[in-house]
């Protein structure tokens, strides 16, 4: 034979991909052939763009793909669309594939393997919960539906999302921008729970504010349906409350039955388990993305994130290591940043819930401030807070609420946490002052400060 | 006696007024005495919203001062505006005070003194330099005369700017703003020298892009003035450029003739040097502000930079030194941003010929990108330019230029730099991702690993 080895890859998206286009970079295709497998219509997608097609702001689905199928085949991977892996069989090494168009199954034998499953959305447990107009939020496909769910014609529609988190509040937000009326459900005493609920609580008065109705402490029963089985009603321990259409946003957890059926080991956080080169626990089976836990590097707690930044990252690591290079993983500090209409939130490390499970003994500090000078008419209002570790003083988290230049001031905190800077430390750091970015002592210095003169 | 000890301060804005106030913080008025000296009419102002006060943006100068001299001395602080220090003896521990209004000159006691004197512009050594019409911008007065120049009542006034610096941009922009046609005379190759020219050269075209007139590698040789003494004409090596009002904003140099002639050490780069107290070569007398140079962590050279943040944190450094307390200013990495108009500037660390003349060997990567995902109408372009030594990879300094959220993605790579981090290294930073802030690989991000491949 010709010695080619075969690098199968299950999924299409972000980790997968990266996957691919870093081996075929380091590899020519005589020596390596690469197939991926993807059980979708859409390679390489931007799912963190779906609330925004959902809202009108871009118009073809397709420009959230940043590579297609045809332009991975061109670049030498057999890209096989709406092929899903159903089995793994790690002693013969091959796969069963089912093609999802011609019904019909085969067997691909594989030298080496990627899981880049992604994740699943996680559904409810009630009636009614796949009936018409209830929408998840995952694939273009729940984009395109939701786009289809023609406004327009009905203004005044009401719509009801279940889970007040990243994307729910997203999806909120692109709902109420296409001039729906609508309901964000939340289980929890305040959205965006891996904020601390001091800071949730600003961002139940921002949406609020916004003109979004909120109600948290608050669980979803049941969905009510009519005649034609479509949805009119989300029912909720308090009271029902009336829905055109219902967006499903209560997170994601990692697509892991194939490779758990297979014989992987899957970690406690519950994705696959990996080392720092995103090796699972079969020689020559590797895992990339969604589908993963990684290491936090604060905490030092296997995490499972499912966020395209780490996948496309992962990816890459995956594509070096599978062609006999050495790459890896340096873990995560779970940051993560997003945009509620004016508002903007940001986190990075530990919460405080998360600081004590870790064992974290710290203060926390919350300041006001603006990001521009204060002279500046309409300067936006941003709140910091910042935890410290009592004794050493090291960063541990931060959260961020505001308008206008609040959110991506998490970077600053995340490079500092990442690198194990004190607060103290921090204050030191020669940020980039002029009035319209900043007043003088930027907004993240003034919350170090203050956790460093509590320490 | 009653053994109260009394705290001369020379100079009331950012520096001095931080000495004061956090020396007021930590000594009470039984103990400790506090005067400060501010020859001008107003105390801890922001210099750089000056721009924005020309421009029309804020209405009222006073919105500058972020404490006025009423709040100082509500404070305990015996502040005495019109004075100016004259001279100063150290052996006999006073100083000489004139009091400009009066005209009067005093003698003052001191146990301890600060040199908060500030910077002074540089001002052009050529005929009529000080006609009618020419103006520096650093006093709150300096930005009343020029807003007095009525522009509404003459819409195509004609403006230049001699000096196309940080401080000659914005005050461009300003003219600009309020309707007025702008030509910016520069005498290097490119705007904003401390941006490596190829940088320098983006800015060039953004400035154009603007409206603004800019005429680069041109020298100023003279201002031509009409019959009442009112400029007319900047005559410069190529041409005569008609101008109803000039700028200058050549830049600024620490003032120290005052210290020096008291026999305060002036260190090489030209500013009062002092030690990582802000101690001078004197016992008991300290600097803080634009008069004195500070330590440069890449470069571990003396260096002299006017900013405000700097001000504020070594005033507060002085104030804890000067009450008996230790505290230490860690030098500075040059990070400096601005605005022109659409178009956000921002730069860290050292520059090429900067790395150089300090000896360092290293790679350049400058990478093109936005600052929100692709699929966004109008993703604002960045261009993120990365020195890294080579061998260590550590990163040495970053420029920005770019539009919306460009300016202070600056301080992530600050924040790098002040660490030591190098370009691997910063390339598994976990950033903040979601597509109205980023594409998924932070334009850093993409930079850093271009420096690192070079490695």
């Amino acid at each position: 034979m010709s010695g080619r080895e075969r690098l199968l890859i299950i999924g299409g998206d972000a980790a997968g991909m990266s996957a691919a286009a870093q081996a075929r970079r380091r590899a020519p295709a005589e020596k390596l052939e690469i197939v991926a497998f993807e059980k979708g219509d859409f390679t390489s997608y931007g799912a963190c763009g779906l609330p925004y097609y959902v809202a009108g702001r871009i118009d073809d689905p397709e420009e959230l793909v940043s590579r297609s199928a045809e332009q991975h085949r061109a670049n030498g991977i057999d890209v096989r669309m709406r092929h899903e892996v159903v089995a793994v069989d790690l002693d013969e090494c091959v796969v069963r594939v089912r093609d999802l168009e011609a019904g019909s199954e085969e067997v691909e034998p594989f030298d080496q393997l990627v899981f880049a499953n992604g994740a699943e959305p996680i559904r409810p447990q009630f009636p009614d919960v796949d009936a018409e107009g209830v929408h998840g939020i995952q694939t273009i496909g729940d984009g395109i539906a939701l786009r289809e769910h023609d406004v327009s014609e009905h203004l005044g529609d009401r719509a009801v999302v279940v889970g007040g988190g990243y994307i729910g509040l997203e999806m909120a937000e692109a709902m109420h921008e296409r001039g729906m009326s609508v309901t964000v459900v939340e289980a929890s005493r305040q959205p965006m729970s891996t904020l601390d609920e001091d800071m949730g609580a600003l961002v139940a008065e921002a949406i609020r504010k916004i003109g979004l109705e909120l109600q948290t402490e608050t669980r979803v029963q049941a969905f009510d349906t009519d005649d034609h089985g479509h949805v009119r009603a989300v029912v909720t321990e308090h009271e029902t409350i009336p829905a055109d259409i219902v967006v499903l946003g209560i997170g994601v957890r990692p697509s892991v039955g194939v490779a758990r059926d297979a014989g992987v080991e899957i970690g406690p956080s519950g994705g696959v388990k990996t080392d720092r080169r995103m090796a699972t626990s079969v020689p020559g089976v590797w895992a990339a993305g969604d589908c993963v836990e990684v290491f936090h590097r604060v905490s030092r707690r296997p995490v499972t994130i499912a966020l395209g930044t780490h996948a496309n990252k992962q990816g890459r690591v995956v594509g070096e290591n599978a062609t006999a290079g050495y790459a890896t993983f340096a873990g995560v500090i779970g940051t993560a940043i997003t945009k509620v209409c004016a508002y903007e939130i940001g986190r990075t490390g530990l919460n405080e819930k998360e600081a004590r499970e870790a064992g974290f003994e710290f203060v926390a500090a919350t300041i006001e401030s603006t990001t521009r000078a204060h002279y500046f008419q309409g300067s936006p209002e941003i709140t910091v807070k910042v935890l410290a570790e009592k004794r050493s003083g090291r960063l541990l988290g931060a959260q961020i609420i505001g308008r206008e230049g609040a959110a991506k001031r998490i970077d600053v905190m995340a490079a500092a946490i990442w690198d194990e800077m004190a607060a103290d430390e921090f204050v030191e750091l020669d940020l980039g002052y002029a009035p319209p970015f900043s007043p003088v002592w930027d907004p993240t210095l003034i919350a170090a400060r203050k956790a460093a003169s509590m320490l």
